[in-house]
């Protein structure tokens, strides 16, 4: 849940200045990943001598706050230009210890800073290998579990420094006895201008640039196993870059002709190095990318059967301007803003409007089994669960089969029954998921087919589904999940179509779904104007402890989805209810003082929820209702209200969302937070 | 959602006072189905005429503000014996129109009380009878939907009082208008003596008393049609008792031979009943009851094939010693004591621990059946849908089976799928819970074998099942259920092991889980001993505004049913979170001030529970565990423990939920409220 970057420049003269501004800003794209604390490290070399030694400089705070503390720092010649230099840099979200500068990364091997690591993930074992370390003498710093792998690494680096072992194959070792999630980035003093990083269950990408062109358009893979005697001597000279001698398995590649000039970005994601490189390798599970003399090789210990030899060079066609804020206040407002478009782009080439007709071009060719299944299986976390819930009866309606929605983590907790009849849909936006990609791969050996529903091409769902559904909402930077929600939403309502076009009965249906898609971004921007409106109501509430968001039916998603938003950005305890389950409990906490937001819109439960809005006025509750434009029976029961375009019972929660979204934003703003970097969270949660 | 008791005395002389307090104590034996006003309407006679009025006492508040008014009512002569009289009472819980005098029970037809009416229910079309009722120039009093009923009946006398209509006929006239849910009885001093009653969604049974042996254990139904020419003239004389003609068809009988002597109670359910008699008859929707001249006759409009003809006379075996509060301040806190006999009372005769074997009688016979199914659905509300989140896993494990647990409310409005092949539970402690019976009842048009779990004999759901379980916990009075979600959790156990019984892989479990089972008495002993522990922790608790309860694995479920009990009972607004999902948004909520209780057990979650833990610690949270007793480890990382005895992990829910139950219970204490009757619930929620 951390951000990690690290820069390596070969033959490219920089200066320290620039190779800072390349960290720093790094990090800044890395933000939203966690923002309690940051650092970097990077070589120098003394003024009287040129021996190597690393510089280690944390802070407690946001990423600005190290910049600061990097421009201040007395002892550093930012203008000495080198060929030649490794730095790394760490964006936090504390796990293991509260966030403080010691708990920072880098996080150090010694005083010395022999060795220096940056890592994003967590390390279950972490205890034992702390006791065995100290056992063996070594003192520990810090509470995080990070600092054991880079004690470790110095430990087997003290044992077996004579036999000449490679920097690579210090980091094989130590890895081998993790267990956990990591993706980490290592240098050091002993191994100047190297790097060596890798990854088990978190995202870790490279970037590649070069002034040449590249000549090639993929890496092959070392294995430690079956060709030892290679790795052990000569492999350490191999790889991308620069090496001397040529082998005749493919190991070894010269993507820029004679030309060795190169740079190295690795990142947590794309965001990071978009702006220098678009040329990208995403590393998979336990590959070791190691960089020794310019040239980078990718190491594995050994091969399974059904492993690619090769990983790709993936060319990124995002652009910069992409993740950049505009003139909102927040990425959280722009991407609010944005969905008028968004959900355009999420139908483009999808739906036809004219001919009625809706085609996922990922999914297609798999439609035939999807249709023959057992059942749909929909596993995902937060709001992209929410935009499971969102559409579970449509799916019921239009496809007749048994839909299953399961929160990742309890579907593990529970290790339930999967069949190879199941139909397994993941959905997440960041595609890296922790949780979600652990039941993806529980389900996949169970035999099920897999469909990944993600926004970012290549992410590891993508990459380990069988057939799936981009979203193509754009890059979503705010924490706070808001056009991705609606275009997850629109995903699963066009699987729907898709599933039931064979079908006389369901023509009539399927029209007024279709109409109602065309209608969509005219009314989310109606709803959008409602802006001012709802700040004045959120000036109204943003004092209060806790606030209750009503629903049923097709709008109860809208009520769990709105109450997280207002807990993620606000911090006010707020609840989605079910609007059904109210005398079952909850009605007991409504009183005069309980802000009560329910949402009644004209569906077939309507008469239903006027039900659930006499007894909470029964009770002296003042309940904010989001409703129909044109419904004012209903708007005389309000204490206010907030009134959305009328759309077809199963994409009004579409409409009916977006106000909670723009309410979570100006409480938020209201009360002083940082609507994109809410406290304790990160965006993507690539741990469990 | 209201409480309805009726009294009728027919040659069984009575005084005033005895007939007021028969009436006034049924109330308060139904008072747990709602208490925020109360209300009588009795027959009398004035000073100077034989002429007949009703006299209506009504009060807002609980039933012993009633019992005041009626005492200190002026006009009254409490010592004027009657031979025959008719009285009906209700203790209300607002659905239409907030707890007034004006709102209160009996409502009544016009300023004379010409007909009086109390209902528990909703009639959905209200408003349109009472525009075209105000359109013929009617006066309503009240916001209630009741009072539409009563005004639909006046006006039927009206209209057809010419014809000889007779009481019956009229309101079963009245009902083929009402849509909703209603059970209801009426008097009028048009037809002295006499009492309608009739239900449709809601409970209502009838007890009989004589001092006579009943000579028969059935009664025939009367139906409209098909004989309409002997209901609407000889057809009024016919009944239960006193008639003066035989007939053939067997429309009448006399069960007290010679001696007309007889009283008749109706009510809500049976406790307000077990005082007088254990004779009792349970009416079926649609059913109307009359007396008239002291005889019993039940009507219904039609026949349709598979209907019973005839309503059978049961003798209930519940004693009343079992439903009062014993040394205990409150019916609740009696309950959770009660639980290390009630969980015996549900494995009594079922769980040979010896011989290690599980039969439940009432589903035996259906074993077959259910394990070739294709999955298994749970459906309940509140608490009971809770126990089915506590055992899926295990089901899960256990069955191999796809298992889905359901809010009965959110499954109706999908119009869920359901097949011919799928088994479906619904749990409900009352066994009248409304959403539930109704889930029940479209499952089962559907085709689906339909297996009920209920607390209480001979309720809807068990008679609408095709088997079921009795959970046996005993008559739970508290508004919060306590000792019966242990047992509904201990029942579906039971059911989990009947299922794999064949299995050979599956032996060692169910070895473990049976000890398990009979280690929880003495362990559930032990945890009733923290009582002042966690007597202590409420003091420290009680004036928080919101408290968050976080688990995950088995321990999920005491998370939502912990939650909820601390909702009910204390208006706290305290939410269950999946500890998974932690990092997905609520993690935001954590700081120093937001108390947070975890249920961290030695299951497999254990490792995963500990991380969430070490989160909430990083944001400076302190963590109230509920832990295992000798896991000295766990408890060092507490602000403060509960520790309880370790038992399978399966079953440790049972033992980690009733910390909860006590701490909601000292909570709502020490805040000075009442914690059997929580404002604005009610124990059986049959609404929808």
């Amino acid at each position: 849940m951390c951000g990690i970057f690290a820069y390596l420049n070969y033959l490219v003269p920089s200066t320290r200045r620039e190779i800072l501004d390349i960290l720093i800003n790094g990090l800044k794209r890395l933000e939203y990943r966690g923002y309690d604390s940051a650092g970097v490290a990077f070589e120098g070399s003394s003024v009287d001598s040129e021996e190597c030694f690393i510089k280690v400089i944390r802070q407690i705070g946001k990423v600005n706050i190290l910049e600061e503390a990097v421009r201040s720092a007395q002892d550093m010649n930012f203008d000495k230009p080198y060929d030649v230099h490794v730095g790394i840099a760490h964006t936090r979200w504390a796990t293991h210890g509260e966030p403080s500068q010691r708990n920072s990364h880098p996080q150090r091997s010694d005083p010395d800073n022999e060795f220096v690591i940056v890592h994003n993930g967590i390390i279950t074992n972490y205890k034992d290998i702390k006791s065995f370390l100290e056992n063996k003498g070594m003192k520990f710093e810090s509470e995080t579990d990070t600092e054991v792998i880079v004690k470790l690494v110095k430990h087997l680096w003290e044992t077996h420094k004579t036999s000449k072992i490679t920097f690579r194959e210090l980091v094989e070792v130590a890895i081998q006895q993790l267990e956990g999630a990591f993706a980490l980035a290592m240098t050091s003093t002993h191994f100047p201008g190297e790097i060596v990083t890798t990854r088990r269950g978190s995202p870790l990408l490279i970037g590649v640039k070069s002034r040449a062109k590249l000549t090639t358009d993929h890496i092959p893979i070392l294995y430690s196993k079956g060709c030892k005697e290679l790795t052990s001597t000569e492999g350490d000279h191999r790889g991308f870059v620069g090496t001397t001698h040529r082998n005749e398995d493919q190991t070894e590649f010269h993507p820029v002709g004679p030309n060795k000039e190169v740079e190295y970005f690795f990142a947590s994601d794309a965001s990071a190095i978009i702006e220098h490189t678009n040329q990208v390798i995403f590393m998979e599970d336990d590959d070791v990318a190691a960089v020794q003399n310019g040239s980078l090789s990718i190491h594995r210990i050994s091969r399974s059967i059904d492993d690619s030899t090769v990983r790709e060079v993936i060319t990124l066609k995002m652009e910069i301007q992409e993740i950049m804020k505009g003139s909102f206040s927040s990425f959280m407002q722009k991407e609010i803003f944005e969905q008028p478009e968004s959900v355009v782009n999420t139908m483009r080439g999808r739906v036809s409007f004219d001919a009625e007709h809706v085609v996922l071009g990922g999914i297609k060719d798999y439609m035939g089994e999807i249709r023959r299944c057992r059942r749909l299986l929909f596993i995902a976390c937060g709001t992209s669960f929410h935009s499971a819930v969102a559409t579970r009866q449509l799916l019921e309606e239009l496809t007749e089969l048994p839909v299953m929605v399961e929160l990742a983590s309890d579907f593990l907790d529970r290790s339930t029954p999967v069949f190879r009849d199941d139909v397994c849909f993941f959905i997440s936006q960041s595609g890296e998921t922790a949780d979600t990609l652990l039941a993806l791969r529980y389900c996949k050996q169970r035999g099920a087919l897999i469909v990944g529903i993600t926004n970012v091409v290549g992410s590891s769902i993508c990459r380990e589904s069988h057939c799936g559904v981009h979203i193509n909402a754009g890059p979503e930077i705010g924490v706070a999940s808001t056009k991705a929600y609606t275009s997850q939403f629109i995903s699963l309502v066009m699987f729907g179509l898709m599933m039931c076009e064979d079908r006389i009965s369901m023509q009539q249906r399927r029209k007024e779904i279709i109409q109602g898609l065309k209608k969509l971004p005219d009314q989310i921007k109606e709803v959008l104007k409602m802006d001012e409106q709802i700040h004045n109501l959120a000036q109204e509430l943003y004092q209060q402890k806790s606030l209750l968001v009503m629903g049923r039916g097709y709008n109860y998603a809208t009520c769990l989805e709105g109450a997280l938003k207002i807990k993620e950005l606000t911090y006010m305890h707020s609840e989605g209810i079910l609007a059904g389950e109210l005398k079952h409990g909850p009605l007991a906490l409504v009183d005069r003082a309980m802000p009560v937001i329910m949402v009644v819109t004209r569906d077939k439960v309507f008469s239903k929820c006027m039900n659930a809005l006499q007894q909470v006025k029964a009770r002296h509750g003042r309940p904010i209702l989001i409703c129909n434009r044109t419904d004012m029976e209903t708007q005389k029961h309000a204490y206010k209200f907030l009134d959305v375009p009328h759309n077809v019972d199963c994409l009004q929660g579409i409409l009916t969302v977006i106000p909670m979204q723009l309410l979570s934003f100006h409480i938020a703003v209201l009360r002083g937070y940082d609507v994109d970097c809410p406290r304790n969270l990160a965006k993507s949660v690539t741990t469990e």
